[in-house]
C-alpha cells in the first residue's frame, strides 16, 4: 500500500501498487481532466510531482511536456504509477471558468430519499396469467406512477425495487443495489453546477460546471423573463430547453467519466434562484419581474424528472428546495440551511453576492431577509475591461509607488479583470488616493509629475481612467467605479436596513457569513476595503464556499433535512427594501466610499 | 313550434321557426356532415324532405343537387328553413365507413368524475407577497399536479377551479362553468370511434370515426406487437403516435365542427381490447401475444392525457376501463356492463364477434368468458373478394332459382363482400344445396345442366367457386367457405366450452346478446344459418350496438359506473381455451355446417 497526498488540500489516499495515478484520483472522486479517457493520448491530466518515487519521462509522456514542465516535475497522471509513498499537486484549474464546487457541510441525518430492495420474480403461467402489474405490486407494495408500466422487466429471478419514500419508481432486473446515483445541481443565472453523487457511500464522484445556456436569452434574470414575454409561444420552451440541454449534457459528461450508467441517477435535486426555478419548470415569471413580485410558486416541489425531459432513469424524480419569495430563491434557503442560521445563537448576516446581493440576519432565532440589485458589476460585468473568472483575468491588484503588481489567473498575460479583480482595484484606488470619498478619480493635474500616480491617471477628455497594464492596456474607468459603488450600496443599505429592522447595530453582529462561489473569491480586505463591509468586521467573517449547491446535495442524501429546509423557508421573513419607508435615503447615504 | 321528425331512427326535435335545418339538427345533436359549416358554399349537408312544408329550392341550392336528387327530394338542410312540422330522412351514410355509434345505454347514476366550481381570487399585494400556488391551494383546496402552475390565470376577478374527483386539474379565468366537455372513446383494432360529451347535461354532441391508423403496422394486433418488438428503439413510438393522432385529429374534427375549444375536454374515457390500451399507454405488449398470453396491466388506470400526447386541457385526465385477461379487454368489460350481465336472472351468452370472439356467460350470477381466435374473415378480411363495409359492399345476398338478389351498401355496383355479405353467401349455399357438412362445395359435373346452380359453379382447375355478378365478377372461393368455417368453429366452440363448464346447455339459454359494430349488422338468420349460433336461439337474439363506446361514455359520466365496471372486471372468470381439456376436439367438431 502506498499513501498518496494530494494537495494543495484533496484527500490522503491509499492505494495498492499497479494501478497509474490517474485511476488512484479518480478512484478517491479527485478530478483530473482527461477527455480520452487515460489512453495517454490526450496530454491533459497533468499533476506536479513533489515528493516521491516516480519512474523516469516516458516517450509518450515528453510529448506532451514542456522544458518547463518537465523542471518543474508536471507528468501524465494516467501513465505514471508510483513507486513509493507520494505527495503530488493539482495543477489543473477547474475546467473553463473558476467555479468553486466544494465547501462547509454541516451535520445532517443521512437517509437518502431513494433507496432499493430486492426481491424475487414468480412470472405467471398459464393457468395464473396474473397481469405483471399485480405481481410486481404485491411484490413491491408502494404508490407508483403509471409509466412504471412503460420499463417493467420480465422472466423470472431476482429483481431490484427502486424506491423514492414510499413510492415505487422503478423495477430492474437482477440485484442492482449497488448502484444508486443522484445529482446536486445549483443552478445561478450564471453559472451552472451539478455534482454527481454516489447515494450509498454519500461520496461526491465529481462535478460539472457551465455557463448556463440561457445567457443567450439575456445575462440577468429580468432580460430573460422579459425575452419569454415577448415570445408567447417558443420563450418558455426555448428558456427551459436551455437550461435542461446543460443538465443533461453534464450529466452525461459525468456518467461517462464515472462510468455510471444514467438509468442509475434516480434523483435530481436543485437548488436555484426563484426565476431559475420557473424557468426550469417553464412556468410563468414574468410575475417575478414586476410589483408586487409575487412568484407563482415557492414551495418545494417533488416530480418525475423526465417531466421537464432530464434523461436519467425513467422513474427519477426531480426535488426543487423551496424558496421564500421572488427574490429569496431555494439557493439562500440551500445556504441559510448549510449556515446553520436556525440554530445560531448570536446575530449572524449572511451574504451571497451576485448579481443580486441576498442577506439573511439570523437574530435571536428568526430569519429576516432581504434582497437588494446590486447588478452585475461585481461579477465583472458592464466593466470596460471586465471578463468572467477565466484564465487571463487579473484576480488581485496591489499598487506600489514602485509599479502595480497583478495577479492573473493562470499565471498568463492579463486580459481583463473578473469580479475580484474589479474590487482589488478600487480598494487600492482608494488606500493610495486615487479617488476621493464620493467616488471620482482625483485630476492627473493636481498631482506633481513625480508622483508615481501621476502617470497611471489617464484623461482622454472627459473621461478619466487609472492604467493597470499596458500590453494589453487594461484600465479602470471612472464609470466603472461607478458601477461598483451602485452595487456598493445597494449591498451596504440592504445590511443596514435589516439591521434597523431587528434593531441592533453593526458591531453587535457574531458573525458575517460570505456565500456562494463568487464570494469565496472576495477577500475580506476587498470587501472591508472597498466599503461593502464596514470595518471592525474583518474578523467576523466566514466562507462556505457554494452553499446552494451543498444545500442541494444534503436534501439529495437526507429527508430530515429536506423537511428541515421545507420549515426554514417558511419561517424566514422577508422584507421587500422597494417597499421600505427610507429606504431610499439610507440607499444613497451608502454610496459613499471609505477613504483613510 | 315545429316537429321535426328524423328518419330512420333520429329523434323528434321541437324547434321555433326560423332556424334552418341544419342548425335545428346540430342543436339536437344530429350529425350531417358540414365541412363549410353551414356557409352554403361544400353541398354535404343532404337530407330528403319526405313531408311537410319547406321553401323552393334556392339558386343556391340548385347548383349542389342533381335532377335525379331534386326528383326525390333531396335538399341542403342548412339552406332551408322549415315551414310546418316536418318529416325528413338523412341520407348521408357515416363517413367512409359504416360505423355504430349509438346503441343500447342502461340505466347509471350520473355524476361525472369532472366537475366546476367558480371562486373570487385576490391577488398578491406587495405588503402580502404570496406566491400565486398558494393564493389558489387556498381557494380551492385538492390535490393538483405540478404542471397546473404553467397553466394559471393572473388579475383580480372570478376564476373557475376544474377538478376531476378531488384533484384539481385547471384553473380558468372568468366563470366557465356552462362548458364542461369530455370524450368517449371506443379504440377497435379496426376501427376508432370518439363521441364528443357535453358533460353537463351528458348528451352527445357527434361522433367521429376512423380505421385505426396503426393498421400501417399490422391488420391485427399479434402483427402489431410483433412490429413493436422487431423494431426495439421506435416501434413502441410508432404505434402509439399512431393511434395518438387519429385520436387527436378526430378530437379537433369534432370541436370545429361542435365549436368547442379543446381546452374546456377535460377528460377522455377509453374502452378498448387489451392490447390497444397497451399500445396506446405504450407499454411492451409482447407478452400478450405468447403463452401464458399475460399482460402486463388489466387495472384501470387514470392519468393525466397529455402524458400520452393527448391535445386537450392542459390538466386532462385519461381514464382507461379496466382489463381482465389479455384477451377479454375493456371493451368486452365495458360490454358487459352496457348489457348488464352482472344482473341478469337467467342464463345468458354475451359476444362480442370480431378478429377475436370474446364470449362471456352469466350464470347464476357469476361471470364467465373466453376469448375465441376467430380470425378476420368475418370482418371481411382473408377473403378473396373481401372487403371493408364500405359503400359497394355487398351486405345481403339471396339466391333464387330465378338469379341472386344483392343488397350492395349504398345502391351502388357491388365491388366486394363485407362480413355480413360473407356469413349471408355461406349461409345461402348450405339453404341451396351448393355445399356439403364438411364445408366442400359440390362439383359442377354432378348437377343436371338445368339446374340454375349449374352455372353459377365455377372451376378453375381444382379451385370450385361460386359466382355472385358477373361485372365486375365477384365469387366466393372454396378457400373463402374454409375461412368462415375456421371462425365458426371456433365461436360455436367456445359457446360450448362455456356452457359446459357451467354445466348447462343451448337450450337453457335465456339470451344472446349480440354487441360491436360488426356484430349489429349480422342478422339472426345468417348466424344461424352459418350454424355459427345453433337452431332454435332465433327468438333470444338481443343486438345492443356498440357497447364498447357506450360503457366509455357511461364510464365518463359516472364515477360509480367506473367503480361497479371495476368490480366486475375484477369478478370476471376468465377461462384459457387453449389451457383447458379437450378443446381441440370440441373445435373440430365445431367445424361441421347445418345443412338441411
Amino acid at each position: 500500500m502506498y499513501k498518496i497526498t494530494v494537495l494543495p488540500e484533496g484527500p490522503e489516499i491509499l492505494s495498492q501498487p499497479g494501478k497509474n495515478l490517474m485511476e488512484i484520483l479518480r478512484g478517491a472522486g479527485v478530478f483530473v481532466d482527461n477527455p480520452c479517457n487515460g489512453k495517454g493520448m490526450c496530454g491533459k491530466c497533468k499533476i506536479k510531482h513533489l515528493k516521491g518515487s516516480l519512474p523516469p519521462v516516458s516517450p509518450g509522456e515528453d510529448s506532451f511536456l514542456s522544458d518547463e514542465e518537465k523542471h518543474r516535475g508536471v507528468r501524465l497522471s494516467c501513465l505514471v504509477e508510483p513507486r513509493s509513498d507520494l505527495t503530488i499537486e493539482l495543477v489543473q484549474k477547474e475546467k473553463k471558468h473558476e467555479v468553486l464546487t466544494t465547501g462547509y457541510l454541516p451535520e445532517f441525518k443521512v437517509q437518502p430519499a431513494i433507496w432499493k430492495k430486492t426481491f424475487s420474480l414468480a412470472p405467471p403461467t398459464l393457468e395464473n396469467q396474473m397481469p405483471y402489474e399485480d405481481i410486481f405490486v404485491q411484490a413491491t407494495r408502494g404508490d407508483y406512477d403509471w409509466r412504471l408500466l412503460q420499463h417493467l422487466p420480465s422472466g423470472p429471478g431476482t429483481c431490484t425495487a427502486v424506491y423514492s419514500g414510499n413510492r415505487l419508481i422503478g423495477i430492474e432486473k437482477g440485484d442492482t443495489t449497488d448502484q444508486l446515483y443522484g445529482l446536486a445541481v445549483d443552478i445561478g443565472t450564471t453559472t451552472v453546477v451539478i455534482a454527481l453523487i454516489d447515494l450509498v457511500s454519500g461520496r461526491e464522484l465529481g462535478t460539472e460546471a457551465m455557463i448556463n445556456a440561457q445567457k443567450n436569452y439575456g445575462l440577468d434574470v429580468l432580460t430573460r423573463v422579459t425575452y419569454a414575454q415577448e415570445h408567447p409561444e417558443e420563450g418558455r420552451k426555448q428558456l427551459q430547453a436551455a437550461i435542461v440541454d446543460s443538465l443533461n449534457e453534464m450529466m452525461e459528461m459525468l456518467c461517462t467519466r464515472y462510468q455510471v450508467d444514467p438509468d442509475k441517477i434516480y434523483e435530481i435535486t436543485v437548488a436555484a434562484n426563484c426565476t431559475m426555478l420557473h424557468l426550469l419548470l417553464r412556468v410563468d415569471a414574468v410575475s417575478l419581474g414586476k410589483s408586487p413580485y409575487a412568484p407563482i410558486f415557492t414551495r418545494s416541489k417533488d416530480l418525475p424528472a423526465g417531466d421537464i425531459g432530464l434523461k436519467a432513469s425513467p422513474g427519477a424524480r426531480l426535488y426543487c428546495l423551496p424558496s421564500v419569495s421572488a427574490y429569496i430563491g431555494a439557493d439562500i434557503v440551500a445556504g441559510a440551511y448549510v449556515a446553520e442560521l436556525s440554530k445560531q445563537k448570536g446575530n449572524v448576516l449572511f451574504i451571497d453576492i451576485g448579481t443580486n446581493g441576498e442577506i439573511v440576519l439570523s437574530h435571536q432565532g428568526r430569519l429576516l431577509s432581504c434582497s437588494c440589485a446590486a447588478g452585475p458589476a461585481l461579477e465583472g460585468m458592464n466593466i470596460s475591461a471586465g471578463m468572467r473568472a477565466a484564465h487571463g483575468a487579473i484576480e488581485d491588484v496591489k499598487i506600489t509607488p514602485s509599479g502595480i503588481e497583478l495577479k492573473v489567473i493562470g499565471d498568463e498575460e492579463p486580459v481583463g479583470l473578473c469580479g475580484s479583480g474589479i474590487l482589488a482595484v478600487v480598494r487600492e484606488l482608494l488606500l493610495h488616493g486615487f479617488m476621493r470619498k464620493e467616488g471620482a478619480l482625483i485630476k492627473r493635474e493636481t498631482l506633481p509629475a513625480e508622483d508615481y500616480r501621476h502617470n497611471l491617471l489617464v484623461a482622454e477628455g472627459n473621461k478619466r481612467s487609472v492604467l493597470l497594464s499596458g500590453t494589453p492596456p487594461i484600465a479602470i474607468t471612472q464609470g466603472d467605479v461607478r458601477q461598483v459603488q451602485l452595487a456598493k450600496g445597494a449591498i451596504l443599505s440592504g445590511f443596514y436596513a435589516l439591521l434597523s429592522k431587528a434593531g441592533i447595530t453593526m458591531d453587535e453582529l457574531d458573525k458575517v457569513i460570505i456565500a456562494g462561489q463568487f464570494g469565496a473569491h472576495l477577500p475580506a480586505e476587498s470587501l472591508i476595503g472597498t466599503g461593502i463591509l464596514p470595518r471592525g468586521l474583518e474578523e467576523k467573517i466566514i466562507y462556505i464556499g457554494n452553499s446552494s449547491k451543498t444545500g442541494a446535495y444534503i436534501a439529495l442524501m437526507s429527508v430530515e433535512a429536506r423537511e428541515e429546509m421545507e420549515h426554514l423557508a417558511r419561517e424566514m421573513d422577508y422584507m421587500e427594501l422597494s417597499a421600505s419607508e427610507g429606504y431610499e435615503r439610507l440607499f444613497v447615504d451608502c454610496l459613499a466610499f471609505p477613504v483613510k
